[in-house]
């Protein structure tokens, strides 16, 4: 197998759920780039770098992980890279009609790239990132959701407000 | 059964789907606090006031029915009502996924209070609030999906529009 | 809240997801009826004496659960139990549509009698005793999903096999 | 048949998954209108006259149809037009829900007008005028999802952008 | 459009949901075929005979309906037929995945003959034979569902069972 | 990435959807072993020989892929042949509850074993053994659904039949 996957998202900010995928997919390739999208439609609430300072802060002791971002299309990035691989979480309830739509249109700019999906952990089965901003918004305990230091962040963000 | 019980929901403005749940669950509960959320994310067509002013007229002849509003966590209004479940109408098309990732969490940051799903009524299984308002929006008759109240309060807001 | 609730399904064998919404409706109500349908349709693996056996048995420490068996209609046994709860378990993963179906059925059938819906705890939402089941017919450990008695049920019924 | 159908949609921009359930259309109905919906919520990358150029460009060979814009109800629309049915294509992966929803408070306001659902092609399954702008906005070729009409004017749009 | 157009079906029996789709397709097409699939897979309640007949019964009122039984391929009897349009009801439950597998083959082994979608009344949404012969089962009351002379049937059959 | 992935499947009979998938992983793992499972529930059209004989002879070009059979449990033939992965096909319109529930089975008994989703490709989003079987049953053409030896073999099965 190739031994070169991205790992794609916007990961603002990055739970437990993104990490579930980003270390089982670390286990298996020999390097992974989490690549930070900088999706045109969404408003972030943390900025690119911020996202991409955070999610090094995180994945710090696993040697096979770069962390990068990427404006352009994702299949760019991954021929950038040389990877044969797109790694991408499939929750029980994740978009699952918004995955295919992207993959189906990925396979036809370059079929020579694969994406593979992988099943969330139960436990971060209904996990997103939008879901924990919401909590943390009113003040509510996210630990069980994100590490300590994205939880600070959350706080620090929310007090500026 | 705890005889609290709090039914939450955006209502801009409430419809006969969310009147079928509010009824039921009152048929069931000896009290039912009937909580008007104050979803940051939407841009609402009614103001808070006008969303609980309108609920109130529609519901005033149910009397262990109390409407109020709620800036924070739906889990802590719950807590502060003594509540131990909550009552989200379930329709055939409803937001499953979305309803599903909301009790998850609420579950993680207390346990001890339970969500229930109640179907609302086949006729009310496609009804929704932003429908509703598309149709008022273009002078369409909602006298099949609103009380009249409601219905007059949309003529309104469309007309000063 | 009428204190009395009827849990029903096929029960066969009974599982950790089971458990879970018996327990948590013994919790609000003041009496639960654990009913085995004796649906016509499916093959069982246990016998209907046998499922019932194995409920008694882990749900022994839970004073105010009973476990019955019904033939006819599940709205006919709730009403003779005075019931004015039917509990389901939702899972992210459970058969939503045949949920609505026989819920929608049961409204026309006696519109008194309300179904609540509450959702599986994430660890148990892709579980069911048919996949339970195949795990054991191969000899794989199902301890993770059923309690020891029903591990133990399951390994004698496939040596008979 | 009534030899009179309404084909209506954001077409922002037409897209082969469009044109197939349009020339389908057409094949079967002695009249298409092909009803440009100016719907409200959504900010268009094209203008409603843009759109209703593009869609004259692309169906000029197919006679029996006429490009025309409404804003009103899509079914006010439809009776000025004397059309017995509303044409509407269903992805393998569409907004199912949300079209069960229009087309449901569609049958309320009017009974007499039927909305029949025609599957896009297989190849079409997973395009979405939005994810085609998706891959534009990033220089992405986009020949196989439009015409080449719609292609050029797809790289003036972000071009001025 | 074409004026002939086939309705298939098992019809195990007829329900108020499959009359609401037939009538509502006589009303558009000059002529309808009701045809009885005869589905291998399936162990039929009532046989092929049987359910013609009831279907004859409960639209002797529409002059344009004919009802008929098939074998072969649903795609070679619509030919035989000369109908350019085969007509499915769509239940908010129904089984959209089955239905979009058999059009797309349809689609493969025939493109000149279309699939319509139509939408069934909500009343009707959760309504199948299967659950309506469930209830029937156990002397459930199915009037809601089925047509008096189809309850009829129904009962004897059950009595004889 | 370990080189040696698994590919489970009932193949009854291998179609065009299969082999997109076995094709696209032999070009990423070093070693794909295709492996007929001989599930106890559903009674097969082919016999366990039969399968294997008709996949070994439609792979038969591609050098790093190995037919085998295996009536114990997925996990337990994966851990044998020390693959660190199970594919997958995911299509539009696959099993995608009764997937997700395999996996996450399957992940309780051995989280090392990674299962990846594949997307099928669009053009056999649809298809199914199962809907070939009922085409050829009725002399429908399957020449684009499956390889010209497992259309043979379909034909000689029904004539037998």
């Amino acid at each position: 197998m190739a031994s070169i996957a991205v790992c794609p998202g916007s990961f603002d900010p990055v739970t437990y759920g993104h990490l579930d995928i980003i270390k089982r997919g670390a286990h298996i390739f020999e390097q992974v780039y989490v690549c930070v999208l900088n999706n045109s439609s969404k408003k972030p609430l943390f900025s690119v770098e911020e996202r991409c300072e955070l999610l090094r802060e995180v994945t710090k002791d696993i040697p096979n992980i770069t962390v990068e971002t990427s404006q352009g299309l994702l299949i760019d990035y991954a021929k950038r890279k040389n990877a044969k691989a797109i790694l991408r979480g499939l929750r029980a309830v994740s978009d699952f009609e918004y995955e295919m739509q992207g993959t189906s249109v990925n396979r036809v700019l370059d079929e020579s790239i694969e994406t593979f999906f992988m099943m969330t952990n139960n436990q971060y089965s209904f996990l997103s990132s939008s879901i924990v901003k919401e909590v943390a918004r009113y003040n509510g305990s996210v630990s069980e959701f994100v590490p300590p230091e994205v939880e600070l962040a959350l706080q620090q963000k929310f007090r500026q407000g």
